[in-house]
């Protein structure tokens, strides 16, 4: 015999455990150990918890020229003079600029698409800042574009069409060296492996 | 060589990776990826789960009777007419109550403990909701207090402990039967489970 316990849930309490089951890789057994953990926790905690989540939906946008995170107009990046202005590395996410930050291995500019194409999840390359990244090659003094996308199907994908965009553009297109894991995701690389990637990156 | 990426990282977006990262169970890199997830998800759902949380702590309490989570004085069980008033189930955690509803085997009251005695971890008596068990079961017409707390060290520690308490009051004490697990293979049973499991066998 089982009986419903749905009405024995304080319907605030059964409304967090399903917005924590909302959130990837969260399923219903553990949103339910975070509710409650939250709701023996001390009201400071919640409270900044709840605080850093609406902050970071008031404060965080993206860089108008690269897309990466930022709280300003312009990301730290672009605003450091001392970065290499010839070189841009196009990445499919935020988390991937940190990656690839954390290798020390590269010192230019980032632009950051926000995905790879894949018309079966229906994400076209009008989804992606793919004009914007064509805008900056022609009116910016970049030599070289290092098309940092996932070593997978979706990243080589859009890295090919991305190469066949920019080279009528005269600009040297480079991909990072396939020290890379195959179908692995480039924000789990380790900085070694990541580093010597951007070292052996080889023309297109 | 490696480079600190702390200054790239925007403020508010180390802060939220830092409170998810206080939660149990999740480590830096599922913060960091929660993070990031809430950076790109519609404004909606990060404000939806913000809300969730304060609503949560604002709003649900415990019951000042039984100590289950309520939103009102009083929970939900406490409040139920056809709920039997002579027995009192006693659990450590609010999530126990939830188990045991949901057997649909039990139609008594609740008692909340919000814990077990672990002196190890500084857990001592006057830590639970010991005194408001007493209480209860010198106030109210209480004739099976039933200790359901965990059965291991601390779940059977606290139990003792209580049934010391509760026996000058002339109640019956009982605690929920050891055995096999149902679905469980007899072959993978511990030694322990198999020994109480025969100790108490019933005639069929």
């Amino acid at each position: 015999m089982t009986v419903r316990t749905d009405q024995l849930i304080a319907a605030p309490v059964a409304r967090l455990i399903e917005e924590f089951a909302k959130l990837p890789g969260i399923g219903p057994k553990t949103a339910s150990r975070l509710t409650f953990y939250l709701l023996r926790a001390e009201p400071k905690q919640a409270l900044a918890l709840a605080q850093a989540i609406l902050d970071v939906k008031e404060q965080v946008g993206y860089c108008r020229r690269c897309f990466n995170i930022t709280v300003g107009e312009l990301c730290a990046i672009c605003l450091d003079p001392s970065r290499d202005q010839t070189k841009i590395c196009v990445v499919e996410e935020p988390l991937d600029v940190l990656a690839i930050e954390r290798t020390g291995a590269y010192r230019g500019l980032y632009h950051v698409l926000h995905g790879h194409i894949a018309p079966l999840e229906g994400i076209y390359r009008e989804d992606l800042k793919i004009e914007e990244l064509l805008a900056r090659v022609r009116s910016e003094p970049v030599q070289e574009v290092i098309l940092a996308t996932n070593p997978n199907t979706e990243g080589e994908a859009t890295a090919f069409l991305l190469l066949r965009d920019l080279a009528p553009l005269g600009v040297r297109v480079t991909r990072p060296a396939r020290g890379l894991p195959t179908g692995g995701d480039l924000e789990w690389a380790d900085p070694e492996t990541l580093g010597s990637a951007f070292e052996g990156r080889r023309e297109l």
